[in-house]
């Protein structure tokens, strides 16, 4: 039994110094409070798996108690990476650690007397991200299922074997054998030229950046079957038309992201032909093909590596030569060819499955060629910490990602409105990202609500209009890169896979909603406070989120009250000014005595600004 | 033990005379051999069960031998229907009985001891058939998969929630849930426009009469699950259209024959109306509805009779007073609206679903819309003898179909083909239906080769091409009137439902088969021997089908080896003149002391006329 205080908070200032996630060299000050003397350690262990010892020192006595604060320096200079540390306290003869508590979220740890978890300091090298992707609003469109824009509703060059839907308001369906394997692929006509008609509409949306579900050659419907990196699908179109695209685009002001699917390609490609749909000599038709080294085969030809098992997307070896220049190296290189077409960007699809080093060597050659260039990752945990096929993952260090994918958001967002979660322990988790993510990072993450890989966000919030329309305003007002996945303004429902890949209900929109989504990226639009401003979260009531943005001499503050049937008053201190509800217009909010005191009634929202 | 000579052989006139079927009224002689004196008994069971003993008289004795030749008269008059026939002989104080062969065949017989199989004797009513029919070729076409007459391809109003085959010669599939259940109806797009667009192809097979697969308003593709009698279904086009497709048919003199489905209705109907997509008051969506006395509800509304099972085809009260009024006897009836527009008969789908009165009353009503006109009805078996749900049918005795769909003859002409039937078997069975078929039925018999409902017949002779050839040969000589069914003649293959329902492969015809159908189709239309002449079945060798037409002047002698590697010679007796075979065109064959010798190669099929 530990019967004396000792404390450590890595999220407070006065503990740990500076907050969160450091540039590499950054000299990081580690306090600890114990009651009483003792001999406190902080044990280091590096990225690079090795350790250190450091004696801390009696920095401080607090006035008018037993306690001392104890303080080492954490060298950052070494490496990039991540740095664990933990405390060894040694008193009376007795032992103890303190470390991280046992979810593992940073803030306050607790006492161990064996199994410490470590608490996580980030280090990572400067990356500067474009601020036209920090400052932008993403719109992502899985493009069969946007908008045909032949006008006589023509599909364009359907493929053999497959089939089209009777009409464009239909269930989407995957058409599986007895096994549950996909059979035929269907298609509802969705094209880029029908991206291109509607790109005003896009732009009314507040949205300044496009985020394409993969447009290449291949046979599915979704696309990451890849059967030719370096073709337009011609259901969606083709260069010119893509082209013109991005040009029209970009006279808007809305730029083009592609999703790079590097991890595996189509068993029908190009490059390993297995249906002989190809001209080409494919990894399967022979050894002797220019591709048969980006395989691996366990038998040849028949068994071979594929993600998932999936037998119809066999998995490549990215660190092959052969395939890296194709990919990135080479001067008609697949990113090369559609950079100088017009696109801004790359999502890389199931990062978790690419190495490091390839990562590494897509990021270099991409912003070699733009420099203003961004590079999204598909990660579905805490980013900066993720071990895939036990490794330690370099994403967020500076040399790889900008802005990896933020489900872990989305699911404490929606756990909360749900009352799985009180706001306290939503402010944890979220806390637990903010301490982890370099704050430039953090800035950019791709912030989703829902995507063609989870349940609509109006499904997941059980069609709840109230709920939807304060995770919207949440989305809209803090850090980090809003996503508006097609048709979730329109207020599309559905659940997992297929039906959260409903077409875009053109002509039957929930305005409602519609509505909400412009008003709410109008006010990110307008006020850079919620792209650039500083952010605090605070713990009012646990059925209340309720955080700040400040930036410059403006102050935001914004307030969900999640409940159904009660008003909640809060009360925020050390905060003054004059507050005008931008969301509702008329109220007036004065902080007095530096307190503000807020009535929200139930369901309501409030994002209040300073005047 | 039997050891004495006794035999009747029902398909010789010296036993039995006339043969086979008679006119009712016809006084029908019946004789028996039995060697020495004895009691010779006919015993009769008549149509209605009524039983009769004649005693039979000494007709002659047979010269130089003990055999004695008993006769007895069977008098026809009283109704029409089967009379069935067989012998009690008391000889020595002991009983026997001589009946019909095991297989029920006709023909000769065997003695028995007990449970005796009894002859067949068909008595039916005069049944004028119109010539156009009898003398006619059938060409059947499932529209959907036949061609889309829209110039830009386009697929006509696509049904909500069903698929179109991305391309017109994807192979078709079912999609189906886990319990096999049909979930989503699948469509090429063809349409009636399309067959208009195709009548001079259609005409140049030598086609006469087009019978449609269902054309009506219904959810599926195959449309067996009638949504509106009154109404073409708009996928395949209007009423307009159809019109048009008459009238230009007609000029081309191709008349029209429908498919009429009067067992049951779509659930998805005007009239049944359970998933509310009509306007109507449906018999499931209220006991008020007018047709809710069509269905049989075994507890309303989720319990009720349906065909087979399917719950999307509820069963019809055929006999229900307002049924029979809605499809035969009404002003605006079914069959008026049709007919009016341009329709020369019917084919009724499932006939054995139906009762006796329904397709009496049809067929008089049709009659009486239009004296030409033809009812044509889906039938497996023989369909003299037909047994229904334990009742005797009346299919072929005068007030029915006009045209039964020859399936048993198609079954062994394929098992004689695939050597799984001799030619002497084979003969043994095609002689039965010849015996029970009314010879105006016999000469009218719907001769298909393969239908949407068998397999392809180029498939079922496992696409070998010459046994194809002689199979068309047999159908084109034969009496009964030939069916193409689309697609066959460009050498569509397909095993069962849906692979039997392939699109006709446009472009890809196999010119081979197109042009053999076209040859044997003309020779048909333009010799009337093959239309009308008498019938006459050899047997010569075990490998080979021989049978010979007579009419007025002329001879016909069709002869067709079965074997791939055999050249065979056969030889028919009493038969006089020259001959020239009009396939091969050039060889003349003379017949010698009134014996005709042929040598047949192997796979080789001939097609002797005098000269």
């Amino acid at each position: 039994m530990v019967n004396f205080y000792i404390q450590h908070n890595s999220q407070e200032t006065y503990f740990r110094n500076p907050f969160g996630a450091v540039r590499i060299g950054t000299e990081v000050e580690i306090s600890i409070e114990v009651e009483g003397e003792c001999e406190a350690l902080l044990e280091i262990v590096r990225f690079n798996g090795s350790t250190e010892t450091i004696n801390m020192f009696i920095d401080k006595r607090i006035e008018g108690s037993n306690i001392i604060v104890y303080k080492g320096l954490i060298d950052t200079s070494k490496e990039v990476g991540l740095i664990n540390y933990y405390f060894k306290i040694v008193k009376d003869n007795q032992v103890f650690y303190y470390g991280n508590n046992k979810n593992h979220l940073g803030g306050i740890g607790e006492i161990y007397v064996e199994n410490v978890p470590m608490y996580q300091l980030t280090v990572y090298e400067d990356n500067k991200i474009p601020s036209w992707y920090k400052d932008g609003i993403i719109y992502q469109i899985f493009v069969d299922r946007f908008f045909n824009g032949n006008e006589d509703g023509r599909v364009n060059n359907p493929k053999e074997n497959s089939f089209i839907y009777g009409s464009w308001y239909d269930e989407p369906l995957y058409i599986k054998d007895e096994e549950g394997k996909v059979i035929r692929w269907d298609f509802f006509g969705g094209n880029l030229l029908g991206v291109k008609k509607k790109l005003q509409y896009i732009k009314s949306l507040g949205v300044s950046i496009i985020y394409f579900n993969p447009i290449f050659e291949s046979s599915s419907c979704h696309k990451y079957d890849t059967g030719d990196y370096k073709k337009i699908d011609s259901m969606y179109g083709d260069e010119q038309i893509f082209k013109g695209l991005c040009k029209e685009a970009n006279k808007l002001g809305i730029k083009i992201i592609l999703d790079g699917v590097f991890s595996h390609t189509g068993a029908d490609s190009k490059y390993f032909n297995k249906y002989l749909k190809y001209k080409s000599l494919g990894a399967y038709n022979s050894k002797e093909s220019p591709y048969y080294s980006w395989y691996r085969f366990s038998e040849y030809p028949d068994k071979y590596d594929s993600w998932w098992g999936f037998e119809n997307q066999p998995n490549v070896d990215e660190l092959n030569q052969s395939y890296m220049k194709y990919v990135i190296t080479d001067y008609d290189s697949v990113i090369n060819k559609w950079m100088r077409l017009g696109v801004s960007g790359w999502r890389l699809d199931v990062a978790d499955e690419l190495p490091d080093e390839f990562i590494e060597c897509f990021k270099k050659k991409m912003r070699n060629i733009k420099p203003e260039s961004v590079l999204i990752g598909e990660v579905w945990e805490d980013a900066s910490n993720k071990i895939s096929y036990g490794n330690k993952r370099k994403y967020l260090f500076g040399d790889e990602l900008d802005s990896p994918t933020n489900y872990p958001l989305r699911d404490i967002l929606i756990s909360f409105f749900n009352k799985e979660l009180t706001s306290y322990d939503f402010r944890k988790k979220l806390m637990s990202l903010y301490e982890n993510y370099p704050k430039e990072v953090f800035y950019s993450t791709m912030n989703v609500l829902g995507t063609h890989d989870t349940k609509r966000i109006f499904t997941a919030l059980n069609e709840n209009l109230k709920l939807l329309q304060l995770a919207i305003i949440f989305q809209m007002t803090f850090p980090g890169v809003p996503l508006i996945y097609y048709g979730d303004e329109a207020g599309l429902t559905g659940g997992s896979d297929p039906m959260n890949r409903k077409t875009y209900p053109w002509g039957k929109e929930k305005l409602e909603i519609l509505t909400w989504y412009r008003r709410l990226t109008s006010i990110r639009n307008t006020h850079e406070i919620f792209t650039k401003g500083d952010f605090k979260i605070y713990n009012t009531d646990p059925e209340v989120i309720c955080f700040i943005r400040n930036y410059k001499d403006k102050i935001a503050l914004i307030a969900l009250n999640r409940c159904r049937d009660r008003s909640i008053l809060i009360e925020i201190g050390n905060i003054s000014g004059r507050y005008k509800d931008i969301l509702s217009k008329d109220a007036i909010y004065y902080s007095a005595n530096g307190t503000l005191k807020i009535e929200l009634k139930s369901y309501e929202g409030r994002v209040l600004l300073n005047m």
